[in-house]
């Protein structure tokens, strides 16, 4: 691993030494008192991170793909209908999930690429038809697209009496998320993203609304592996502290969770979601100041824990690797319309002013060496008023 | 971690210090080109320790139940026959799993727990109905009953025009398994057991006639998550050393499978199923000569990967405590119906002879403390008359 780079893309992030630490311990049984101890506490402190006291949690061996298909699999019946509030390629693979559990989906889509869905369209939509689940996604990891608004919107739907879910992937942990205050019903994440564990984790949180549906419905889930009718006595029985057996555990992952979710928790929700704004602000004010435009449209649908920059006039993909060679390791695009045409910086997690400041000066670096035109150490300059008001 | 203990039991097991190194390490991007050739490599490998050189694999984040799920969900279709040779607990499971997706399941049970069912029984099933797919326990992680005559069996299937799976959990890596020699079409296990990687990933091997009848059904899979559809496209591209994405690899854990292959591969395939069977026969002669009757009802129907000892008269699960407290960790029963009458030794992965000692004194030193009478020493020669060998 010589020559280690800042790794500055939206998943996985850079990890703390007490987490790596935790990853790389002998591993212990699963039914080991201390073990027991550890997925005890870390279910009951995901529900302080997820800001949901009456909240369900679910830890899982899988990826964030696997938590959307457990909210999926396990809260809509064939012909139940579901209405995707869609900002991205990861509403589209939610409304792809769904379908594939027998939801009858409706979309509301954004105008443009980089947009997202106004409040009138999905109320309208909410009229129009009564649905079981409405899905946000509360930060497309393929965008940049947050979902500003997200209570009021959760207002409409329960109003309307539907489920509120939030694919929370690129979200939780970083982005304000308050599940409880805002009336969200269910939110999911990855380990890997800003919960700030290495990926192999697929955690769902479920409110006291979704948990009454999966209690009433009538036919089985469509997906074994993804039951939560196997889960539940599981993470009950954790949770008191009594081991119990579906499927092994990932151990060592669960003790780098506790690890991370104590660290999470140390720093405060409020103080958590507050760096993470300023740390964005200040790489988004850097990437203005070099002349980049980024995807979305306008600061309303701008997501906190990521940034997508448009490459400049004159300037392609090939501009990463520049970065790279400059110390620090950023993402191409995702999003099959635009794939070409931007580049994706995560800042989640154990993410830093310092983190901040090295990735802008690898970005000028870049820039510099491709030829682009601007004044060298402006993006710096523009971070660092930032970072220092 | 004061006072570590050796683990015993049918996994997670022991892992080597190069493992638990490369969980440790800081996580690199999942498209870096270190990772890519690291995944590419650990794909490769994989065809070789299953022993099917023209097999397709697949690491998946997950428990060893994803993989069971993953052959269900992509070989079965609704209305499909498939034949469940049953041998405990995880049969039962497969069993679940073939119905969840819609297969017409036919059981083939054993006379008693403990037991397997003959090929005579196997051969009458086969003749009476056509199936689409058999599934065999290799080794059942609850009972240590170990199917032998794998080959004879899958001929008998493959000649009925089944497709034979085998799960692999308890076995691959440990057990003696030559899919292709013998004619198995898909073989699965967990990273936690003889593959010697903490737990976390589902491992699945299919063999080309699996992957024909995936490619032919005509109603898609019921599971999104397990759906080889969204799998195959990136196993190709990261074996070809491209990256791609459907969900965000679980890139520890996969740089640890590919460090803990590298070091089966290096052992040889046919040593390490030879160093398995001498220490298997170590412990299980130590277990004899102090006593202890076995689950297996004879040798025929003996895993090697573990050792289901029924505890002495008038000894009960306290032992188990005391066995700790002479610094090994073994499991208890998980069979229902004997629950508390046995207790499993898992003695695979990187397990020395030296393992196999301390864990034989260990057990001597508990049933010493419960009262149990024996001669104290007589299970350490039994297992060093073996080993000396």
């Amino acid at each position: 691993m010589k020559n280690r780079k800042l790794l500055m893309i939206p998943g996985p992030v850079e990890f703390t030494p007490e987490v790596l630490r935790a990853m790389g311990m002998p591993t212990t049984s699963h039914v080991a008192p201390a073990f027991v101890e550890v997925f005890g506490q870390a279910l009951e402190r995901l529900r302080r991170v997820f800001l949901c006291p009456g909240g369900q949690p679910f830890i899982l061996a899988g990826t964030g793909t696997l938590a959307m298909d457990t909210a999926a699999a396990n809260l809509v019946e064939p012909g139940d209908r579901a209405l995707v509030v869609n900002t991205g390629y990861f509403s589209d693979r939610f409304a792809s999930i769904l379908e594939r559990y027998g939801a009858q989906v409706t979309q509301v889509s954004a105008p443009a690429v980089g947009d997202a869905p106004g409040l009138e369209s999905v109320e309208a939509a909410l009229r129009a038809q009564s649905f079981k689940v409405m899905t946000l996604t509360h930060v497309d990891t393929s965008t940049a697209v947050g979902v500003s608004g997200l209570a009021d919107l959760a207002a409409l739907a329960r109003q309307a009496g539907a489920l509120v879910l939030v694919d929370g992937v690129c979200s939780v942990a970083g982005e304000e998320l308050r599940m409880d205050e805002w009336g969200v019903d269910l939110a999911l994440t990855a380990s890997q993203k800003a919960i700030g564990v290495p990926p192999g984790l697929a955690l769902v949180m479920a409110g006291p609304r979704a948990m009454e549906a999966f209690r009433r419905r009538r036919s089985p889930v469509g997906s074994y592996y993804s039951d939560w009718s196997h889960w539940l006595p599981i993470m009950q029985a954790y949770e008191a502290r009594r081991p119990s057996y579906f499927g092994t555990p990932p151990v060592n992952l669960i003790w780098a969770l506790d690890v991370s979710l104590g660290q999470i928790l140390e720093e405060g929700m409020d103080a958590r979601f507050a760096r993470h704004r300023r740390l964005s602000q200040a790489f988004k004010a850097a990437v203005h100041a070099l002349g980049l435009e980024q995807v979305p449209v306008r600061a309303g649908v701008t997501a906190v824990t990521l940034t997508a920059p448009y490459y400049p006039h004159g300037v392609d993909a090939s501009l990463l690797s520049h970065v790279a060679a400059a110390g620090v390791i950023v993402a191409g695009g995702l999003h099959p319309q635009i794939r070409d045409r931007y580049f994706r910086v995560g800042h989640m997690g154990a993410v830093t002013t310092s983190d901040i400041l090295t990735t802008v000066g690898a970005i000028e670096q870049g820039l510099a060496r491709v030829g682009y035109r601007f004044e060298l150490g402006a993006g710096l300059a523009a971070a660092q008023r930032v970072l220092a008001a």
